[in-house]
Order: C-alpha cells, then sequence, then structure tokens
C-alpha cells in the first residue's frame, strides 16, 4: 500500500515537469472557499502529475525500453500520458475507442504518439492495450488505479495544503479515484476529504455500499472525464480505510457550476472539472464556521462556445 | 502628484472588496515568465481596483452623495465602477455610446446602475456624463486619470511584487495609462516596466514623441479595451518622470498570443487583456539571463466561442 511518504517523493521527482497551479480565495461566497485552480496543469488537468511520476518512476529504475510507454484513453489520461512522453523523448502508444473525436486524435498525434484506434467501447480500447503492451513491452500507465498515479496525483494535495495554509475540508471530483485518493494520502487525519460523483456515474458511491469496487453503468455531461465504469482497487482500499465522505451532483447542477465559474472568473471548465464547485453551489457541502474549504477545479478540457457571449466593443 | 505611499492606502482601503489575483510560473517558456491573472479580478479586469479606490476614497470623506457616481464607458471600466457602487450600496449613473452591445447594458442594469445612452462615439458619452455631473452632483470617476484611480490599479503591481518575490521587468498592457502608471509607482526604480499598445492605438508612444498627451486615431481588435483616444495627463506625468518602455505590438500578434493563453492553460483573454503576453511571444521584450520577468494578462471580458473546440466525449 502506498503512504504519503510516496507522494513527497513524487512532489520532488515531478517538480520540473509540472506547474504549481495556482489557488484562488472566493471571499463574496458565503463559505469562502479557496480554490485550486489545478486546470491550469499542463495539459490542462490533473492527469500530468500521475502520468509524470509513473513514467519518471519507471525510467529511474531502467523499466522503459524502446517500446516507451502504453496507455488507453481518448481522453486527459491520454493527453497527459502523451504530453510526458513527449516531454520525456520517450515513445508513446495511446489506444482510444472509435468514439472519440478527431480533435483529439491530433492532439495526441501533434505530442507525438501512435495513436491506435479500438474498438466501439472504452474497455475495448483498455483490453486492447493491455493486450499490446504484452506484445511490445512498453510500459502500461493506468489512468487511475496504479501506485504511482495515485501519489502523483496526491501532488496536488500537499501543494493545496501549502497554498491554503491547512484546511479542514477539501472538495474533489471523482471518476476512477485517483485524485480523491491521492489528495486522501496527502491531507493530515483531521481533514475531511468530500468525493464528488455524478449521479450518472456513482462509482465510488456504489463501491462503498457493496464493500468494493463494483462496475456501474456511466451516462451524463462529465461522462468524459469522470466515466470509469468502477473505482479504481487502489482508490477503494485507500479511501475505506482512511475515510472519505461521498457526495453526488446531478447535471444539472454542473451545468449551472460551469456557466458560475466563467461568470465569476471567466474561467472554462469541462463537467467533470466543476464537479467539487458544484457541490459546493448546490449547497451539499456542510461545513462549521471558520472550517478552511478548498475545493478543487480540476479539468478544463471543454469546448467554451456555448457560454454566455459578452462582446466588447465600446471603449473606456 | 500621487506616490507609491498612496498605492501603499489604496491596498488597504480596497483589500476587502477586491481578490488577491494568482501568478503562474510559465516554466516551460525559455523567458520563465511569472504571470499575474489579473483577469480574474471581480469583473473580469483590473479595473475594480480602481473603481473602488476612487469611490471608498470619497466616501471616507463624506463626498458620496444621494446622487452616488457617474462614469463614462460601456467597457470594462463601466462595469467595475457598477459593481463597486453595487458592493458599497451606491447610485451609479453609467453613460454609454450608442454603439454599445446590449449585452453589456444588460449586465449594468443587472449590477443596479442606471444606464444612459447617448451619442455615437464614446467622446460623445463622455461630455454628456461630465455635464451630468455638473448637473446631478455626483461623484465623477474616471476611467483612467485620476489620482485615486492609478493608485488603486497600482495595488495590482504591490501585489504581484509580493507574490514574485522581485521583479527586475514588467510587462504591462497600456490604453489610457492608468495601469502601467500604478504598476510604475509600486515597481521599485530598478525594475525596468514596458508599456505594451497596440500599433493602432499607440497613445503613450505619440505621448512620449509629442512631449505630451495628443489625441490619437484608435482602432483594431483591441480598441474595445485599449481604446482611449489619449494617454492620461497623469499617467504621461508619471510615466515620463520615472521612466517607462514603450512596445507596440500588432493586431495579428495579439490574436495569436489570446489563441497561445488558451491552448497552454485554457485561460480566455480579450485582445487587449493579452497585449503583455503579445509582446513577450512576438519576441519583442529583451530580457537578461536570469531576469525576473513579469506579465500581467488583465482582461478577460472576451466571447470564447471562437478558440479552438476540443470537446471530450471519450472515457479515461
Amino acid at each position: 500500500m502506498i503512504t504519503p511518504a510516496d507522494v513527497l517523493v513524487a512532489q520532488r521527482r515531478i517538480a520540473p515537469w509540472v506547474r504549481e497551479t495556482p489557488v484562488i480565495r472566493w471571499d463574496e461566497h458565503p463559505s469562502r472557499p479557496i480554490v485550486k485552480l489545478e486546470a491550469l496543469q499542463v495539459t490542462g488537468s490533473f492527469k500530468a502529475r500521475g502520468a509524470f511520476n509513473r513514467v519518471l518512476a519507471a525510467q529511474e529504475v531502467g523499466a522503459i525500453g524502446e517500446a516507451g510507454v502504453i496507455g488507453a484513453s481518448g481522453g486527459n489520461a491520454g493527453l497527459a500520458l502523451a504530453y510526458a512522453a513527449h516531454r520525456l523523448g520517450i515513445h508513446a502508444e495511446i489506444v482510444v475507442p472509435e468514439t472519440s473525436s478527431p480533435v483529439k486524435l491530433e492532439r495526441l498525434r501533434t505530442l507525438g504518439a501512435t495513436v491506435v484506434v479500438h474498438g466501439q467501447r472504452y474497455g475495448d480500447a483498455y483490453d486492447f492495450a493491455l493486450a499490446r503492451q504484452q506484445v511490445s513491452g512498453a510500459l502500461f500507465v493506468h489512468a487511475y488505479d496504479q501506485e504511482e498515479v495515485v501519489a502523483g496525483q496526491g501532488t496536488a494535495g500537499l501543494e493545496f495544503l501549502d497554498q491554503a495554509g491547512g484546511l479542514d475540508v477539501v472538495v474533489v471530483a471523482a471518476g476512477g479515484g485517483g485524485l480523491v485518493a491521492g489528495i486522501r494520502l496527502a491531507m493530515p487525519e483531521h481533514t475531511r476529504v468530500i468525493a464528488v460523483e455524478p449521479t450518472l456515474a456513482p462509482t465510488i458511491r456504489r463501491a462503498i455500499e457493496a464493500g468494493g469496487p463494483v462496475d456501474v453503468e456511466v451516462a451524463g455531461v462529465a461522462a468524459d472525464s469522470l466515466g470509469a465504469r468502477r473505482c479504481g482497487d487502489l482508490a477503494y482500499h485507500l479511501l475505506s480505510s482512511m475515510g472519505v465522505e461521498s457526495v453526488l451532483v446531478d447535471e444539472e447542477e454542473m451545468i449551472v457550476a460551469r456557466q458560475r465559474l466563467w461568470d465569476e472568473f471567466r474561467l472554462v471548465g469541462e463537467y467533470g472539472g466543476v464537479a467539487a464547485l458544484a457541490a459546493l453551489l448546490a449547497g451539499k457541502i456542510e461545513t462549521n464556521e471558520n472550517d478552511r474549504l478548498g475545493i478543487i477545479f480540476c479539468g478544463a478540457n471543454s469546448d467554451p462556445s456555448d457560454l454566455v457571449k459578452q462582446v466588447s466593443n465600446d471603449q473606456g
């Protein structure tokens, strides 16, 4: 099992390659949250932290050969892996399902990745990537369920803790659970960690109810980033042993939060990336007075064209 | 003449009402700039700092009566004034030219401002606001050429200096010159301050050449925010006595910078707001090795719908 020390190691390891993302205090909101703008991370989401940590750790022990690295994801995890490999001069093969948009395939190719399109669904691409790895000997990099990946995501939590000068409650979006598990590891025991999932993709909630990860049907506006079909084993064991609270947000709550983020801060979020904010705005985060409340905004890979038009054509 | 002490006073005065905007280090860029995200300020631009300082300073000495405050601007300055008045429970009258978009008039009205539409051009609205002020007795709040406004904008510089731990070069967009003058005041003498203007709205460049502010024809993509027709008297005197460098950027350079800001950070900028970044990206900012370089990103009130679409529909 990984420990908080692994997050510290990850932080030192990935520091030259990732950004220290800023925080902003939202004092106009009654709960006065401090918001971590992790969506300003390289590649537009926190996923770069875990990808760099996994690849660099393997590189340190000479575990990456000519075949480089392989992963399955047409989303943020694939983009982060392709970027990390590109920066480190390593070959990357990314397997994506047929449903992936041409724009995203193009972005992966621009980063020098070999893109393999396989299968109708993400699960098909994932299985194919595992099989490919057996043949090629590339390092398999999971989107969330590997120790180095979880420890890497946890570095966002260490950073947040430093920037905030301590946190009593921290609210985090959850899909496969890699980020929230890493954050749980990084936080002191007394800090409440709240995992926010879409009602249409409740993998952690169902795992808690079932006593272990189970497959869940996923759908909805946030399925592109929080659409893992089951909570990672690592995340489940960490969260169930260390304690986590579960909150669900519905489609409308994420849509409202995304618009609000734009109206208040002129920031563009993806639906999954604003899930934690959605829980706050929906009144689902209960805090005590003077609690230091942290909200993680973790993904911005979204088409902004539907946000309110506020063209400015005047002087002054 | 205002002094650096006025900026310190302004900082204490406006602190409860404005945001400490974050900074982010852009280590992937060869010049390793630190970028101040002032566009995350309330109302989407730095203008809130000056507006609050002007209104609060007047309030302290009982200079605001029933008529409240008045200003001319359909752009960021008008929005900031309406917002400040709204938060402080003061009536605001905002005069805007007929060319202002309905969306913006609606935003001003939502903040409780009385909106008066007058004249074809900004100058007409400005003259009308001055005349109205004579009748109503409201406090006139200029978009850039008043001491409290300049001192207020300067607080962004003090904050930046603290966050960066010192700056050797700071690059700032300039329209009427309120922000760059405030920044010049806030910086130590040895810090180089570079005012960046569009080639199609070079009010500071022309003022330096002419030995004083002169009217300039203004046009182009940034005319909505950097379209003041002449440099403010205050800004000119401050900048010419304390020293400033002038750099011009063309239309294409601002367009490229706005897209790059989105590609690298998923941040939406208005053209004027990214002028400083445009100068850096165009290779127009010369620095010495190890110079601590600061770039101010100062406005985000832009329709994001033309930015590259990167919709995400896959899992993982």
